[in-house]
């Protein structure tokens, strides 16, 4: 396989740090192909501006959009932006390697996505959104590191469920782009028990070795919904997959019946 | 009041310029005082390296978090940053202006919060977490813009319910540090539509002027979890409170009988 990783940390002696090398390390080995962007050490530029465009449709007031649009019928994308998006295309697989700072992905990630998950070349333009995205076919797998405990982000926990937290990136940004979720890898406790630290990197070796056997998580296919864009309600069952894709407790008869 | 206005947008004539102003008009016709950090204008760096810190505690690896604790103990701080956090501490209710950007915020902010909200400031240290947080008594209001229809953001609807997208934010960030977070404020549709734009400014001015009085959304306070930070069951129960504050329809006697 074709494996892009997307690798997050100002400290290269970091946890990220190592499993973005125990990544490229063990998939080397199985004979994959690797590309990776170290976007800090690439210092690569999180802002969106007008000057991502080498050439604007409209000078006056900036639709940072209607531009990516253009600049995808134009191509008119600045050199960094364009590396990127040819990553993207090559890969099978993409993975985002990162540490949870404040639920969410650090700002140079978030810059990354800003800029280079395109109007025009990832959804939207000749592609639609959702399974019609322009990353369809492509798989997507997060990897990010937590210094809290398991138990924090479980339903009832005080920072509410992982699957909660990681919606918006997980639907919002990488389903929305046509790709296929696979249920993420999620490193807990890292800060204070090294214990915990050895631990992800033997059980993140045994998701990579797993790596092309994995389901991904189910989400629902444009198919799903009305015209209106409401689930129809012969698929809400479906909801319920969710979470047994997402390595959760599966269904037993008996909740299988009340829903 | 002491309003902080945190404004993101890179087109001082977008829609999130307008609704910027708006708020600077209306609250000062108001007789509030009013400060504004229009990022995009500040050129604000987004980046959280170890150029952050006067001095650093660990030279050799950098450990972002415990350098942002011994920079608030010897106020190692960056200008910067010391003036965000200035800003904070002044302000009384804190607005976040901005385009939702991949069902999140935009990079620039997210780099402002992994800068300025700094651990042994606005959380950890002396502080706890949550309820006990460093911004303890202060308020906040997301005022954030939509391209797409209100629909998609309905508990059925395709990109999900917009609780569900703004949680990591409003429980995970704003809530975390102790605010009390306000219903968000959210103007959808705004890209094609040039009446709902006017329609927003309108609703948004309303909403401004019923600022003082409006309810905080319901989040769980420390008390309500046991040692485990799991959430009690006997306060399970007021897990649905949080769709009345939220603006969501009520519950009816039926409905709270079941639960």
């Amino acid at each position: 396989m074709k494996v892009f990783i997307v690798y997050v940390h100002p400290e290269p002696r970091s946890l990220n740090g190592a499993l973005k090398d125990l990544a490229l390390r063990t998939l080397q080995n199985q004979g994959h192909q690797i590309q990776v962007s170290d976007l800090y050490a690439m210092q690569f530029n999180a802002l969106a501006t007008r000057a991502d465009f080498l050439a604007l449709q409209c000078e006056d007031v900036l639709h940072y959009m209607a531009e990516q649009l253009h600049a995808a019928e134009t191509l008119a994308f600045t050199q960094d932006i364009r590396e990127e998006l040819e990553k993207l295309r090559w890969a099978e697989v993409v993975i985002f390697q990162f540490p949870l700072w404040w639920f969410s992905m650090p700002a140079l990630l978030k810059g990354w996505i800003d800029r280079v998950f395109a109007m025009g070349v990832v959804y939207g333009g000749k592609f639609g959104i959702y399974d019609q995205g322009g990353l369809r076919g492509k798989k997507a797998l997060l990897s990010v590191t937590s210094g809290t405990r398991a138990t924090m982000y479980s339903p009832t926990g005080l920072n509410g469920d992982i699957e909660r937290i990681l919606y918006p990136i997980q639907h919002g940004i990488l389903y929305f782009v046509g790709m296929q979720v696979l249920p993420p890898f999620v490193a807990y406790n890292v800060i204070h028990d090294a214990q915990a630290r050895e631990q992800a990197l033997r059980d993140y070796e045994q998701r990579l070795l797993a790596l092309e056997a994995t389901e991904p998580i189910f989400y629902h296919p444009l198919s799903h919904y009305d015209e209106h864009r409401q689930l129809r309600p012969e698929f809400a069952r479906a909801e319920y997959e969710l979470h047994v894709f997402a390595g959760k407790e599966a269904s037993n008869d008996e909740t299988d019946k009340e829903i």
